[in-house]
């Protein structure tokens, strides 16, 4: 069991911190659209943690943060970027690897615009979005705009879709019911309104100096391949990781690729 | 689908009502703690939407009902008994058969003290508790008080084997996942303080003169069916209906019976 922190961040929204202890270089994991930490299961509970010190959040609005209906509460990236610099901050992680898991592909460019990139070490992206581009966007995401309904049946419908667009193959049922459990925490209004926010990243992408890894599954079918790739071709010398036969889950469906991409790349940071 | 409406109560929480419409004598559905309207699927799908004028509610804090989470929005009898009335008055539901699962059964007991009888032609307690009586409390309640943590690792493990144990034999994957995802929207805040509320309705059944319907599992292991028979014994002239073989859930483990013997329940009355 990770010890947990409630985060007070400067717009009064508490943000939920886990910390799983370890010695070595901090690495922060940022879960995606609707999820929670424990979409990140599959990394606790693996090698990682003897190796890193390990950590995660759920994003505002998410898991067991706060969860404010207001627009004004998610359309504004340095809200995002403050979240993640406050449990930086309150966790005593110096310099970490920041890894950002869809949505979380955002939440680092938040991060980066609005606090630089002295206080990171890396940055992993993962099946990640950073922009609205459509060309991007896979036929997997059919199903979202239903989880953005206040009825409930539609919402779960949608819910329901989306979780099992997000692995190329079926997730066992009990992995599916408990990541079905925790979207299900994440209210409607938070949904349509982080959906409705408009962004356009790549200038921070080409501004990142900091080293950077890009992980995609080629089976993605919510954010597809062309994401990651669009990632990797704009960061100056970024790595690239496609994954043959891994839908938008990498870190759950290739657990054991991902976890020794992700250590190799932090063991070759300075 | 029903016709939804957002219903403004009293003390300004608003809740969702479902008209299924139909003309015959109406009938409100009132489900059970940690649960939403959508328990009643069965029903919606069965031969009483022909029969009767179908409604149900989702409970303040639950469904697609406001969900705030201070105690005082749910320790005070009247507000439910006010939330009932206001969808009776809405949905112009002329004096209506209220039918309350589980802690439902305790809403009607609110509205009957609060709200009187005249209003209503009869009640039905399905798997009900009314009280706080541990002697009626089975061993199927020993998930709940997980459920009421912020831990959400805590919270999804206490909801799934709270719903384990809503059924005699297990529900198919389907209909267990859709309950997951809806009792997941019901914060712990919520729960916690619904379990708080020390109630002691025996007064109330003792008073109570409209026609009344006990139905309830043999094999209820979260409230035994110990707790039906108290129901049926103190309602003057209560008929009592008990499933063997049945758990927590009569409506959804014997559709055919329950719709039945609550259709021959309204039939019978004046």
């Amino acid at each position: 069991m990770p010890a947990t922190t409630q985060i007070a961040t400067p717009d009064g929204v508490s943000i939920a911190a886990y910390d799983f202890g370890g010695s070595g270089r901090p690495v922060l994991l940022i879960h995606g659209y609707s999820q929670s930490y424990m979409c990140w299961g599959k990394q606790f509970e693996g090698s990682l943690p003897g190796r890193f010190r390990l950590a995660a959040m759920d994003l505002r609005g998410h898991g067991a943060s706060d969860k404010p209906t207001d627009a004004g509460s998610y359309e504004d990236g340095k809200r995002w970027a403050d979240d993640v610099a406050a449990v930086i901050e309150r966790l005593g992680l110096e310099r970490p690897v920041l890894v950002g898991w869809s949505f979380g592909g955002r939440v680092l460019c938040d991060y980066v615009r609005h606090r630089g990139q002295d206080g990171i070490s890396g940055l992993v992206y993962v099946g990640a979005a950073t922009n609205m581009n459509r060309a991007h966007a896979g036929p997997g995401r059919a199903s979202i705009p239903n989880m953005f309904s206040d009825d409930l049946a539609t919402n779960i419908e949608g819910t329901r879709g989306f979780l099992r667009a997000c692995t190329a193959e079926p997730m066992p049922a009990h992995d599916y019911e408990v990541a079905l459990a925790y979207n299900m925490v994440v209210p409607a209004a938070v949904r349509r309104v982080m959906m409705a926010r408009q962004v356009d990243n790549d200038d921070v992408l080409k501004s990142i100096r900091v080293p950077t890894l890009v992980i995609h599954g080629e089976g993605d079918t919510i954010r597809l391949p062309e994401s990651g790739r669009h990632i990797a071709s704009l960061v100056p010398g970024a790595q690239g990781a496609f994954y043959p036969g891994v839908g938008h889950s990498p870190f759950y469906e290739a657990p054991e690729r991902f976890d020794a991409d992700l250590a190799a790349f932090v063991d070759g940071l300075k």
